[in-house]
Order: structure tokens, then C-alpha cells, then sequence
């Protein structure tokens, strides 16, 4: 019998649950993300709630998932392990998080991105369910993506940030971006704030037909071209606010294989197939069950 | 007791080799890509002469492998598995090389790009010893890449072809590139031919300090800097005759880190590294220890 704890560890707000499978959440909480001396022991508090609650038919917590905002160390042999590293985030540089929990709540605590995290759910039970490599990239505040290549997520030297790469700017651009760090990036040009910044007006309240749609397919479509040329994910799942906008879909399907012209041969660029680029499949539940599945693999390490 | 036979198959020249283990070759030829109708029994006949002059004291063939130019199909359950596809050089369109080989020889026979199988071999015993994610990328008459992830070659969809990604041109370029797919890609800007097309005379002809390498280390680190963000490899390799140009690597590494502008924090990037950005261990073997590696593989499946 297990009964796992996950935590959804985004930069604006916490998801916490506890699930019986990966499937099934017994309790869940959702609440801001603070500062770290606030927000985690509401986490802990949560799970300890929850145990009680749940126990006498579910037994106690056997082992924890958390999939954080980051950038993190996923490094299992680094002495930070598990720690939110060089982030923007007032308080949260250099915050041992799952170290935290490892000492309250003394049971096994997987660890990962909140982007790998969502990759893992979709991979259990959404968008990427039955495949091997494939990619979920979500475009909201930031532009962040989770990567499954032989039903792994990549790490590596210390985690994807597929959001950082630099695009080529279309004729005629005079739009730097957003980003602080790096002009013409992705998520400088494609994030929300890209938007708002270029027409003077959020995604949400620009209509469907707007040419913003055009310009947004067009980079995120060129950013698409080179996750392809490199990883050739077998499915690239668009999730965030952003994406909530439909009309990018088949916009950026057309402008791909645009791009690509015919270098990569193979049909779901080719046909423009609409079960290669898509939505979510689990939407706001994937880290969470990303969460429950690390913490399942913690257990059994 | 094994007795492994590897191909090179390169767009160039076949190496074909047979070893009792990765390291040990025993008999090797080397010869011209010419027509498949040619060059295919020319291998066969090298390895059934190997076969016979080695089978007293090594026993028979036990297995093969190939590691060939591309584009090529490596999904395994595919009808077309182990076939060149839609490759530009005469003659090899739609080649069904394994296939050749699995009839003639009738052995297990595994098969990957040529490039994956360098960064195979140079896992083994090269510069990606020891690792468990890196990228080995090869720089010549085209531009191409390896690429390692948790210990396994990305496959996915097709294979990867970080060769074709899209550059940002640098301020006043007015060179496109050669490539006739995409202007302003890897390859159109970076391989030997681009730089022949740029300064109207091959890159081993000019000097070591002709701005020629500054223009080239900027944008192979620019197409780095995208590798770093999606793979995020724990190294990168640097192979083909372009980086015989030895003055490229540390301007690529100092480019590389200005590029990056400390969001990626760690000390390969920041320190700028000689172990991060490095030649390639086995140089002029790598593919053919790959290709005995494909062929372990292909015997204990």
C-alpha cells in the first residue's frame, strides 16, 4: 500500500496532494507561493493534516514527489541536490526544499522540474502517454519546457531551459524582447509579457484574428523547428496561458513545415498532423501527477 | 567468444573492420562511397575474406553494425529500418543497407547514424567517457551531431539533425549560408563550405588569425548555446575538419559565455572550461567503435 505526497512547486502558486495512485488525489490545497519560511511549512502542515486524516485507511506517506520552479540542482550526487538554485525569485535563491521535507517528513523525496514534472504526467496519462521521446513546453509568464527522451527526463550538465535559445528576428523587427538576459530569445519574444509589451495589450484581450497571432506562431514556430532538429520528439505538447489561445495551433503546424521545407521527412510535419503539436492532455493536473510519480520512484530506489 | 564486424558507412569513404572486442581490430579496409551496387559487395567481400582468414583462432562472424550517413530510418519496428532515405547523394536514395547485410551475412545487425555511432565510440573510449549525457558534433563538409542521454542515443521521431537550426545573423551579416534547405542554418553557415563561399578560399588555407575564425567561433557557439538550453549535455564534442582549427575552441568557449550571460550557472560555462568544449578523444575511430558497439548490442537483443 503506498500513499504519496506531491508538490507542485510553481513560482505563483503551490499545488499539494496526496494520492493513493497516480490517479486518484484523496486531498489537495492550493495556495500562494510566498516566501520560502512561510510557504513550506503550509506544505508540511497540509501533509501532516492529510496523514492524519487518511491514515487509519490508507496508512501513512510513503515516500514524496516535488516538481519546482526553478533553475534547480537535479544532480542526485550534488551535495545542493534538490535545491532551488540561481532564481529571480525574492527569497527563494538558494532554498534546500527538498531537504526540507526529507527532514520533517523522513520519507524518500523525488525531485525534478515543474516542467519535467508536467512531462512525466502527460506521459503517464495525457498528451504523451505510449511514447518514448517527446516534449512538453509550456508558454505563459516564461517559456519553459520539460524533455522525455527513452521515457527520461533529461538532465544532464544541469536541466533544459528550452526557453533561453536564441531565434532569428523576422524581416524587419524592431522588437528586442523582454528577457533581461538575452535579446530576440524565446521566452523574451513569445511569453505573455512579450505580448503585452509589443501591441500594449495582454494575449487574452487581442481578437483571434489579430496579427499578434501571425508574429507569435512565427517564433514559436521557429523555436519548434529546432527542439525538432534536435531532440525529434516523437509529439510536442504547447501548454501555459498562452496556448489557450487554439488559433496558434494550426498556425504553427503550417509555419513549421514552412521552415523545415521538407528537410525533415516524415508525416506529421510533412501533413501538418494535429496529433503532433497539441494541447495538454491533463492541463492543470499534470505536475501534480508528475509529482506522484517521482515520488514513486523515489520509493523504490 | 565474439567477432564483431562494423561499417562506417560516410557519405565520403566506407571503413569497414572487424574486432574481437571494441578495442581491437584485427583486420580494417578503407574505400570510396561510390554506387551501393558497388560499394555494398565490396564491404561483403571484405568481411567474408576477414571471416575466413580470422575463424580459426576467433571463431565466425558473431554480429554486425553500421553506422551511416543520412538521412536514415532507425525506428526498429519501421518497415524501412536501417535504410538511407532521403539522402541528396546519387544513387543512395531509399538504400536498404541493413537489410543488404542481414540477408548476405545472415547475423543480428544494429544500426544507427554515423554520427550517433561516433558518439558511441567516443563514450567507450573517448572524450564522452563516463558520461551519461553529451553531444558529439562534427563540423566538416556538412555539420551533424550525436547526441547521448542518459546513456542511450536520441532517436525519437526521426533522428536528430542539429545541423539544419536556424542562426541569428550577426549585426551587418549579409552572407545566407550555402545550404539549400534554410538560409541562416548551422551547416549553410558554419561547415567548410561556407567558409570557402565567404572568404572565396578554404578554411585550411587561411591563417590562424584571420577574422575568418572569429565569424565562425561566433555562430558555432550561438548553435552551442542552443544545444547547452535543450540537452543541456554534461559535454560537448567538437569533431570534422573545421575544428582541426585548434584557435577555435577557446574563442567558442568565451562566446559561448558571453552568449549565455550567466543563466546557466555553472562552471563548464562560466570558467569557460577545457573540459567542457572538447576534441574529440578518438579521432578517426570513433565511428568504427561505435559501429562494434551497435553490434554488441544487435547480438544480446
Amino acid at each position: 500500500m503506498s500513499l504519496y505526497a506531491g508538490i507542485e512547486a510553481g513560482g505563483t502558486k503551490f499545488v499539494c496532494a496526496v494520492a493513493s495512485d497516480f490517479d486518484t488525489i484523496l486531498k489537495e490545497e492550493r495556495f500562494p507561493t510566498t516566501t520560502p519560511e512561510e510557504t513550506l511549512p503550509r506544505a508540511l502542515d497540509f501533509f501532516r493534516r492529510a496523514e492524519e486524516e487518511l491514515k487509519d485507511q490508507h496508512g501513512a506517506i510513503t515516500s514524496m514527489g516535488i516538481a519546482a520552479f526553478g533553475p534547480v540542482n537535479v544532480d542526485s550526487s550534488s551535495s545542493r541536490y534538490g535545491w532551488i538554485t540561481s532564481t529571480p525569485k525574492p527569497g527563494w535563491k538558494n532554498t534546500d526544499i527538498r531537504g526540507y521535507f526529507v527532514r520533517e517528513m523522513n520519507v524518500p523525496v523525488g525531485f525534478d522540474t515543474d516542467v519535467n514534472g508536467a512531462a512525466l504526467g502527460e506521459g503517464h496519462a495525457g498528451a504523451g502517454r505510449g511514447l518514448d521521446t517527446f516534449m512538453y513546453i509550456t508558454i505563459g509568464t516564461g517559456v519553459g519546457g520539460g524533455i522525455i527522451v527513452n521515457n527520461k527526463p533529461v538532465h544532464g550538465l544541469v536541466h533544459p531551459e528550452v526557453g533561453h535559445m536564441i531565434l532569428k528576428p523576422r524581416e524587419g523587427e524592431t522588437f528586442q524582447g523582454v528577457c533581461p538576459y538575452h535579446s530576440h530569445c524565446v521566452e523574451g519574444m513569445c511569453a505573455g509579457p512579450a505580448i503585452k509589451a509589443r501591441w500594449g495589450t495582454p494575449g487574452d484581450q487581442l481578437p483571434d484574428d489579430h496579427e499578434a497571432w501571425d508574429v507569435e506562431a512565427s517564433y514559436i514556430a521557429q523555436a519548434l523547428m529546432s527542439y525538432v532538429l534536435i531532440i525529434s520528439p516523437e509529439r510536442i505538447i504547447l501548454g501555459g496561458g498562452v496556448m489557450h489561445q487554439r488559433q496558434l495551433f494550426p498556425k504553427i503546424r503550417k509555419e513549421l513545415k514552412t521552415l523545415l521545407n521538407g528537410y525533415v521527412d516524415h508525416p506529421a510535419i510533412l501533413e501538418e498532423r494535429e496529433d503532433y503539436i497539441v494541447p495538454p492532455g491533463l492541463e492543470d493536473h499534470a505536475g501534480i501527477t508528475g509529482a506522484f510519480i517521482l515520488a514513486a520512484g523515489a520509493a523504490h530506489r
